[in-house]
């Protein structure tokens, strides 16, 4: 079934003013889970609208949230959450990270007591039309083995940094720092296929090639897959992601990061609050004038794309180019979704008494 | 052969001061390079001496540079390395990050106009006794083809990043942004062995086992390898390493950034000036008192090292364990260099009149 934008957005608003968002909250959190969608991160837009509502049936969101700075300097912040819903807690960090960049140059916000904040590229995105460079990580519920390690103690942990350009759209890294991000596996999961080695290992702590290897107690593998690939490499930039997230920030870390899945209770025992997030802004005329910074961003991008590419492929990507074309094709044709995920949003609207 | 560190660095000292460099700056030069060789980066050591004074003798590094702060704001700062040995530019520039996190919370640092800096996380770790966190990025000459590029765009451009603790050792991940570095290639060609799959691309943009792949013309591939196993991550983690390191700073980005072998001659038409790098520097303090952070990255590294390692491993390693346990054994025991290494050093001991 293929959806607008325009409905998807209504009904999310909708629900999450059911649940007791004030509406401005809702709008912020509508943005940033359609925005997954229609850039085609679909493991991280409206299917996972239930989600966050069972979570807060079960008190662990706060609809109603007092977001709030509890630690500053010149260039930097710690916010707690108050158990609100990431997509609301994060653009509120972000934000205090621009208005610390507007005056120190930088502001870098470490964020405790909240919770799974969607995309991590929209955040750093907000960035871009202030002529910064923005940054956005986060921790997440552990499903990745460090190298050598038979248990997960990491999540798939994003790094995502946006840069401005001039005439060129901007620069938008936005990844995991596993192999492969746990939507690809469900797709092969839904098709019965076997993963390319590297991906994932069985709860042995084994190299598999099931789809099912994290279902079934194994887990995502850091990006570089094994040690002869580099996947210590994968494993520190995760660590480093957790770190800056959580253990700056007075959040849960490493293996206590409570999970998304509302089935699953958190640790009894908690090293801090809630999930971990942390933001940068970057002013390039920090640096050096805006507009030298954005021409040379302008030819850096030109030359990338002009690459000559390799056999059988017909050109070279400059990161957030996938996302940006399949933006501007969803906001015009509509949002696919997969049969299992209209039905999930239909039962949450007769719930909740919103039509989709 | 095996030599002492001591032994090694005097005779770098002496060297560094022939071609002119101060006693203080010749000092510093010394400390960043033998770091690698402690650390078992060889491939950053005295093995690189002879190649940073055959530059200087091609008139491509300035042995008495006026490194300079060129722009500046609370926060942040370009330094100007004047052609220098990155080796002296670079502490100088971490300096100033450090400074600037003393009264802002944090401090930020692109650097023009430099040189090969040795090894990432030397300049990281200059954080961690002010019990900053310190991060150290720099580009590096074109050998790594993006996904989907059959050209060489990219340098190694690698992301250290050192985090205190109490009474646990550091936290220190220092990572290339490719499969593997150029150092391991060349330890197979001695060997004449076969590289993995997944490090290498031939001239024409074919995958390759060839330990000599770059050599002839091919290039090294992104952390991650190929598409499937998203090298297109490696390849925006390098991508942004090279636009934080230079285009920030106003230094040479991308297929511009000059070679490091003088045999090579940089682009007769540079973007920039000489090589760039980058350096960060956060308080702890500017997020929760400092005892606090520390005492939980204790919690951190115990709960990763305690983790059940999977068959075949006898543990699970932090970052930075591996390099921190090698220099402990080299400084008692002294640091082995290969006889090609040796004879290099003793012939331009010769011309210099200095003894090895």
């Amino acid at each position: 079934m293929i959806y607008s934008y325009e409905q998807l957005h209504t009904f999310t608003l909708h629900i999450l003013s059911k649940i007791g968002c004030s509406k401005e909250q809702a709008k912020t959190a509508a943005d940033v889970l359609l925005s997954a969608d229609v850039r085609g991160v679909d493991s991280h837009g409206v299917a996972r609208l239930s989600g966050y509502v069972r979570l807060w049936e079960k008190g662990r969101i706060n609809a109603t949230p007092n977001v709030r700075v509890v630690h500053e300097t010149p260039s930097t912040a710690v916010v707690d959450g108050d158990g609100g819903l990431g997509l609301v807690v994060a653009p509120f960090a972000m934000k205090v990270a621009i208005e610390k960049a507007k005056i120190a140059g930088t502001g870098w916000v470490s964020v405790r007591n909240s919770n799974h904040y969607g995309i991590a590229g929209y955040h750093a995105m907000q960035a871009l039309q202030h002529d910064m460079i923005g940054i956005s990580l986060t921790n997440a519920s552990p499903l990745v083995a460090p190298t050598f390690s038979k248990e997960r103690l990491l999540g798939t942990n994003p790094i995502a940094v946006a840069i401005p350009a001039k005439d060129q759209p901007p620069f938008v890294a936005d990844l995991a720092t596993t192999t492969a991000a746990n939507g690809k596996l469900e797709i092969l999961q839904r098709k019965g296929m076997d993963t390319p080695t590297g991906w994932v290992q069985d709860k042995e702590g084994n190299p598999t090639n099931s789809a099912n290897g994290v279902k079934e107690g194994g887990a995502l593998l850091p990006l570089g897959g094994d040690r002869e690939h580099g996947s210590h490499k994968g494993y520190a930039l995760g660590s480093v992601v957790d770190i800056f997230s959580a253990v700056l920030s007075g959040a849960n870390y490493g293996p206590w990061v409570p999970p998304f899945v509302a089935f699953l209770e958190p640790d009894p025992n908690p090293v801090g609050e809630g999930i971990g997030h942390f933001f940068g802004a970057m002013r390039v005329d920090a640096f050096r004038p805006a507009d030298e910074f954005k021409s040379h961003m302008d030819n850096w991008i030109s030359r990338f794309r002009a690459a000559t590419p390799t056999p059988g492929n017909t050109r070279v990507l400059i990161p957030g180019d996938p996302e940006r074309e399949l933006e501007a094709i969803r906001m015009k044709d509509g949002v696919p979704l997969l049969d299992s995920v209209v039905r999930d949003l239909k039962e949450l609207g007769e719930r909740f008494g919103v039509t989709l």
